[in-house]
């Protein structure tokens, strides 16, 4: 007597990637509804079943569908939209802005399919996301019939999804809620990182987590920076942190873990936490290379994941189980280390075990669901092949396979991709829809990029000014005379600065941009030391009203932004024609002379060296006014000894930078 | 008017990869003959042109074709054979062994076939070859069309196609002078590497080169240890130590330089070198990350290759690509350098260079010879695509372009591929040829594998010693006892040794296989130094003739080889079941008692600590003679005071190792 069922594949090189590594050869494998029943030689399987449907797998490989342990699904549709950038430019500078932009149900759920396809393609049968909408990605996900572990992102920031984290949070939890019992979609609350969430929501996102008992996914320690910052201001490397945070008591999966030392390894393997090492996106974005063969060597489920497209720029699974190999064996400076046995079992068991899903997938065997791949190791670019040792087969996968090689693939029971047929999406229609997406995008930066004071804007936190001022520069030889003559009477000293500046002006191919300042103001105490610094950016227009006799009534659009990111970060990312850097120090007085008040500054350039100079200001928001306050400037230059000194009309940048 | 050619491209992103990057889109390319006429905008071109052939490439990439600039074209037969195991024992337990066994014309031409295939629909249309029979090799790549830079090898040790390195200097002169002027095959002479050529062969193989006017390649700095022995041997790193042989006065092409200084880089740059970087090869092998940024920044012209086959496992430009600027951010630590265009151009026009055929191939540009391919930067892997910038076109090709998304390859104005159809070699024959092949090799090992003995004669150098022995042993507890009573007069001592002996014994699963004993002897001189340091492996048999009353005659077949290798190497290239570690004192002595030489060894067994042992041993050929000498040594051990000590019948390894 056969027991009846729906689908039986027969000669396969089976590598169930189970506990002890089975293969059968040939073998093949009995499913029935959405389980594995039976993995075994082939001519045992086939004496037990009657199948609906008996695939013959012509001597490929029958294997468990890849794992991809960390993605941002959606951002297929930001692929290839800004590469070869430092982490902070590619993401405050292009990401963030597109994603406030352009982030929307409709977004995701598109970006989703694009990249339910192309993981088909690749052989992913399950994938770790973190991204916004989650539930729609989820829904997305089902449709297109794969398994996930999807992720609603929580954080500090305003997101594309919700105003605030609360926000974020309520909408975790439903997320959660009607999610729990998906037979494809393990829904998980996803606090974006340590750096970007409170302790408050971390502790939020693990009561969460626990309370349903669904994974928590979060970054860790991806960059040496994080770990810094993290170091100077809690004492403490990550792990540890979030630990305190109670993080760990819930089923985390730790994505990157490129920094992370000895003693958080053991902190984290003591906990079960899966880690999720992202090869080509820790060498594309230079993050580092993560300790994978300490980490294995610790016992923790490392899992392999492809991060987004847009920092890859593919979901090509096979291309990350080689580079996991390559990378561990070239940092390691040892070829034996991460075999290609041991990335496949990353990239399939182990990955799920890192997802806390290992009852589910990951492996051949009896009892879990049916998510499986058939691959053709017998093109030109992967023959011939080796049967002296067991590991050939899986050489043969890791470093010679191509994702393109795929040819069937099955999850939880369903065909999904047969003979390299998408059978649930249709390729063509999510093609169109993308190219009208990606032009939409492409405009908005076009124009974007087109004007200097769009991709300040695109930063956040600028804001115009306009300025009105009356300003009158002379060269000056006597600076102590200056000095002296500040005691004067006449003049009453509200406040007195003393300033080391250091400015750097990027100018552009059209001078109609204007010039971005970025200025370093260290504030020089009694005793000669720095003792508060400030940086600020000015984008300094060209437009200027007119002149009053010698002096001059400046009027200038000026956009202020705090210039929170370092000056390599703005270099990169304007990408300046020119750059002309000016030290100077600066004594500043703020006066009242005839009820009114002026600005004396006393600048000593120091780089380039160009001697003295005295500038007497005041603001002003009438014509009239400013004609009063041209004359009293004057006056001024008289009582400080400058009268007769050169008037200089420019400003410094305008006479160095000619 | 306009002008009559054969074959024009219309309607593509033209990636000229020219100097100045011009990019035409739509574009369109011109071809005559073997030659491209002209390329630019595709309005511009098509009101010059009739062509015979009007290819409209659909909106896709046309770009020059690939250069992949070292490998060893013959090894894709040994693809996938051994992995996953250090240099030497990959090399010297793998490699070198199933080259002398196989290595043939008919080797070379099907390996070279089927990695024309492969490199065909990978976009490949001009490699750098370096191995065996480099005629066959030319012959096999002219006739599938490709455009190659095939180097003879020389080295100092016998090689598959040459028992003397005269005979391959010979052949090498030979193969040159046939080819010079070929229009596709560019002859060369490959002195592999400096440690395996002596500076005579160098010498020799650089005035070949200049003679002839053809490039040199060779193998540079591959690994740190070239490195370390060239310093110590030399007191130089290895680019001065070839110049001084006159390597650099050819037109040299140095592959790897995973290990060259600043300095070196200099040298290289003023002599116009070529350097073929090979990312895949280096990582597998962990033999490191090669300076790419800082030759890029002296002005080399770096190229980049996929190495053989064997040591990658595949000839994928395309991977390759994007491993150069991953490895090169992740290794610099910064993600701004070797960006796409950079990494698409050392494939293409900087790697022609690197090879010294700049003037014929590389970039799309009138004059050189047409070789060109599209790419397919539409699939869903590869998709949405943005045009902000310039270079998201290079980062699409470098960041998620597969090698299968080439659609149609043209090689010096002669299709080789059409709409993934090759035309100039028949896969399937190749395939079937292949798996025989391989079938052999397989059987060849699996043999081989099956037995210590087997692999131990692989290595080579090994040889059979048959050792009839009388032998005693016995336990003692008074040493200096012994060596007081050697005093008597009946003893003459010829000679005495003092050693510390490290012995390390291999057992395996079979214990028919015998066990491996790798022995390092220290010579221990008057002050208790080591003076001379001896390593030695021998294949110890389990065959034991028999007994003669208390005493053993021992018969062993004994399989000696020098250790030349690290008990490391062993260890890996052995996988031993089990391991012990035996380390001795041993004061030796060689007398002569009745007209009979014996050696008489007094160990002192420290570790594993079991005290003091006295061995009483001779030579013998015949049974009698045993009888006499058996006699003999239960007097020796009475005169030395241990004629009732416990008697011993086993090796130290026999009583430790059960």
């Amino acid at each position: 007597m056969t027991q009846q069922i729906d689908t039986l594949f027969t000669n396969a090189l089976v590598l169930t990637m189970d506990g002890k590594l089975n293969q059968y050869d040939p073998g093949a494998v009995a499913v029935k509804g959405d389980v594995i029943l039976a993995v075994g030689p082939e001519a045992e399987i086939k004496q037990k079943y009657t199948a609906n449907e008996t695939i013959d797998c012509g001597g490929k490989v029958l294997m468990p569908g890849l794992v991809n342990a960390h993605t941002h699904v959606p951002m297929t549709l930001l692929r290839g939209l800004a590469d070869d950038l430092r982490l902070d430019v590619w993401l405050m500078g292009y990401m963030l802005p597109v994603e406030r932009e352009f982030v929307s149900p409709d977004f995701v759920r598109l970006g989703t399919q694009l990249a339910c396809a192309e993981q088909i393609r690749s052989g992913v049968t399950t994938f770790n996301d973190m991204y916004y909408f989650e539930s729609h990605i989820a829904q997305a996900t089902a449709d297109a019939g794969l398994r996930a572990v999807c992720g609603q992102t929580v954080m500090k920031y305003p997101a594309p999804d919700a105003p605030a984290f609360e926000d974020s949070l309520a909408m975790a939890r439903e997320f959660i809620k009607n999610w729990k019992d998906h037979p494809l979609i393990v829904p998980a609350v996803a606090p974006h990182a340590p750096y970007s969430c409170t302790p408050e929501i971390l502790r939020a996102a693990a009561d969460l987590a626990q309370e349903f008992d669904v994974p928590l996914h979060i970054h860790i320690s991806e960059t040496a920076f994080e770990v810094e910052t993290m170091r100077n201001e809690n004492n403490m490397p990550v792990v540890p942190y979030v630990k305190k945070q109670g993080l760990l008591e819930a089923k985390i999966i730790a994505a990157h873990c490129v920094h992370i030392d000895a003693g958080e390894m053991w902190t984290l393997q003591h906990v079960n936490a899966g880690v999720a090492h992202n090869p080509s996106s820790n060498l594309k974005l230079a993050s580092g290379f993560a300790p994978v063969q300490k980490m294995l060597e610790a016992g923790l489920n490392v899992g392999i994941g492809t991060d987004g497209p847009a920092s890859n720029n593919d979901l090509d699974m096979f291309e990350e189980v080689r580079l996991a190999s390559f990378v561990a064996k070239a940092s390691s400076n040892d070829p034996t280390v991460v075999p290609a046995a041991t990335a496949l079992l990353m990239a399939t068991r182990m990955g799920a075990q890192a997802l806390h899903i290992g009852h589910l997938t990951g492996s051949v065997e009896a009892g879990k669901r049916a998510d499986l791949i058939i691959v053709d190791t017998s093109p030109v670019h992967n023959s011939p092949r080796f049967r002296r040792d067991p590991n050939n087969a899986y050489a043969q996968l890791v470093y010679a396979s191509r994702s393109t090689d795929v040819s069937d693939v099955m999850v939880n029971g369903k065909w999904l991709m047969r003979n390299h047929q998408l059978l649930t999406l249709n390729e063509e229609e999510l093609l169109v829809e993308a190219r009208a997406m990606a032009k939409k995008i492409d405009t908005f930066l076009i124009e974007r990029e087109q004007s200097v004071l769009s991709k300040l804007i695109a930063l956040g936190g600028s804001m115009e000014q306009e300025s009105f001022e009356v300003q009158v520069k002379v060269k000056i030889t006597e600076p102590d005379l200056v000095v002296q003559e500040m005691k004067r009477p006449e003049i009453e000293i509200t406040a007195f600065k003393h300033y080391r500046q250091y400015d750097n002006y990027f100018s552009f191919d059209d001078p109609s941009q204007g010039r971005l300042r970025f200025r370093e103001d260290d504030l020089i105490n009694a005793k000669g030391e720095a003792e508060n610094v400030r940086t600020r950016l000015t984008l300094l227009g060209q437009k200027r009203e007119g002149k009053i006799g010698e002096d001059v009534l400046l009027s200038r659009s000026r956009f202020l932004a705090p210039a929170a990111h370092t000056l390599r970060f703005y270099r990169e990312y304007f990408k300046p024609k020119e750059e002309i850097s000016i030290t100077k120090d600066r004594q500043r007085w703020h006066i009242r002379y005839k009820e009114t008040e002026f600005f004396v500054n006393l600048d000593h350039m120091e780089e380039p060296k160009m001697g003295y100079f005295l500038e007497i200001k005041s603001r002003t928001w009438s014509r009239k006014d400013a004609e009063r306050k041209a004359v009293m400037a004057s006056e001024l230059l008289s009582l400080l000894g400058a009268a007769s000194a050169e008037t200089v009309a420019q400003d410094y940048i305008e006479f160095i930078g000619s």
